[in-house]
């Protein structure tokens, strides 16, 4: 077991809206972004939350982000929109993007809003739940920079681009999915690495494109290969697609890496979300009627043998951010340390995350 | 290699057209019925194409499809609709939700169409293809009986619901995906059996839900795996509620099997349409010359070892198809089987299928 240190969901906000207002950001801007990163380290997806801030204030404070930017409707129809982030951090843009999806899909009944110009935008399924909370379905979709091979290639071909989908439902929390196109993320390489163990072959391929049990190759002379094969494969290009060139944005190689790229640089990603208004369709009640029923039938399936839950997509995220929320967020240790380099990096105060240590 | 037999796509069009109008089908009804079917087999994906003909045939017979059921439009609003099929055979049903689709796309954008009291639809990458020729995005979608199971289940839970997706290019084919939420289609675990092979073990789970490489359990006392675990149950989930519960349609257990059920008794499958009109959005000229540059990119990437080729998807059925159109389709024999018995049970003069046996 690593570490972990209980922060309450309020001082972990207090610090990490403190930090962006260092770099110049509005005070709104700031509190839209951390509440996708503090969300998503409630929901216990610690590799997306407030751990990458460090990252985001290194590219705010070099140029490649515009902590003053302000993402805007650059044209627009009935049921879409493109939006320029103007290099905005991205959670500002891809909220003002679902935000402007779910207006969208109020007026005509579906929305498709695209983002160019923006960046790495967290968890991709911080977004879909705001449609769902809204009584809508909605979609997120993001490429990145290459760093998965497809059938027949070696090398990065495209990003593990992630699709994130919420559902609303009546008495049950929403359904949530949130994955990634690859077969697994890059995180579980390098703790398979850590503990010595070989990997299943249908994680990477090593440098000739060949599938390999060796996690050591990675990420040097590797790439992630796709969820099941060609079907991963087909879904990260629509993602690709809808993100990248119906938007008008940058795609595939043009994309700048937000981790190892030269931070004075914008990276250029987009975004796409698709909102689906169910009550223009169906009487909602109705609809959320359904979901409680087939949540509840699925449920109560039986088991396979040694299984004792069977989980509804987004069930262990909310079950971890009810306890949180109660509890403080047990933030674990390189989450931590990357929270008080922060600190050391902006000279603020960090003493407002000396939680509950255990 | 099994014998195939060569039969020109006119000749094989005009003996489905015929069989369709011995149920009492109006002609109009039975070309676009028949052009999905054919278009499917020119395409070489046999198991959906004129194959199951003899199938929806019974059913037209039986009374659980009407031949002389007009689908319509029971609701709607500017970027969406709903059908309702009335029990007709569904590709009428789907081609005109799908039409529908790209007519309220054409005016706003973005839209959405569901379809309920229809049936199996045949091959799901016909529709897209629909859209992509009116330089659309296009998604079809439907759900099915259940004979997939889900992490930590055993039984059926959830159908193998497919999704295609159709891109429009410019010079290059349309992208088109075509894929059901299982590892693989059921009809590969039965050729396994029939070789004497084990399979792997991402494919079908036993009766007591786990993984096994004993075919010879399915179908009775075996289910269907998601592709990639949860990330496929995630997905046929949206699938199901797009299709069942959005539309109005049946859901899960409430879909009949159209092979094994009632041939008196509608199935009520419901369908999802969702249409991008890319042109209202980013001029088209660009966007299709950006996703050309991206399909030849990728194509000249470098190969994995031992690998010649990097497809997109649909590229292999595209050149399938231009074959088959100068020199006959090459149905197998199981297809041609069914064909012949479907005219014996029609009384109908097969001699328009006898091709070149090869």
């Amino acid at each position: 077991m690593t570490a972990t240190t209980r922060v309450s969901q309020e001082s972990l906000e207090t610090f990490c809206v403190d930090a962006l207002l260092k770099t110049g950001m509005r005070e709104g801007d700031a509190r839209i972004a951390v509440d996708v990163l503090v969300t998503t380290d409630l929901m216990g997806v610690f590799t997306h939350g407030t751990k990458n801030l460090q990252k985001y204030v290194r590219r705010l404070r070099a140029g490649g982000l515009d902590p003053k930017a302000t993402p805007e409707v650059v044209k627009q129809g009935p049921s879409w929109a493109v939006i320029d982030g103007h290099a905005a951090l991205a959670m500002v843009t891809a909220c003002l993007a679902m935000k402007t999806a779910i207006a969208k899909a109020e007026a005509t009944g579906v929305a498709y809003v695209g983002a160019r110009n923006s960046g790495h935008f967290g968890a991709a399924g911080y977004y879909p739940l705001m449609a769902a909370r809204a009584d809508m379905i909605g979609l997120s979709m993001c490429n990145d920079v290459p760093s998965m091979t497809v059938p027949g290639a070696r090398g990065h071909i495209l990003g593990t681009n992630p699709l994130a989908i919420g559902i609303p439902a009546g008495q049950e929390n929403p359904i949530l999915l949130d994955i990634a196109m690859s077969t697994v993320a890059g995180s579980k390489v390098y703790q398979a690495i850590s503990q010595g163990r070989p990997i299943p072959n249908t994680w990477i391929v090593d440098g000739d494109g060949l599938p390999t049990t060796d996690g050591s190759v990675y990420p040097h002379s590797a790439s992630m290969l796709p969820m099941a094969g060609h079907k991963g494969y087909g879904i990260a290009l629509f993602i690709e697609i809808l993100s990248g060139l119906v938007s008008g944005a940058c795609c595939r190689s043009e994309v700048g890496s937000w981790i190892f790229g030269d931070p004075s640089i914008p990276t250029g990603h987009g975004h796409a979300f698709v909102v689906i208004n169910v009550g223009a369709i169906e009487p909602i009640e109705r609809f959320k009627d359904r979901v409680d029923h087939m949540i509840r039938e699925i449920r109560e399936s039986p088991k396979a043998k040694g299984s004792e839950r069977i989980f509804m997509p987004g069930e262990m995220e909310f079950g971890r951010m009810e306890q949180a929320k109660a509890q403080g967020i047990p933030l674990p240790s390189d989450v931590m340390e990357s929270l008080f380099a922060l600190a050391e990096e902006l000279g603020l105060d960090a003493s407002v995350l000396s939680g509950s240590k255990t």
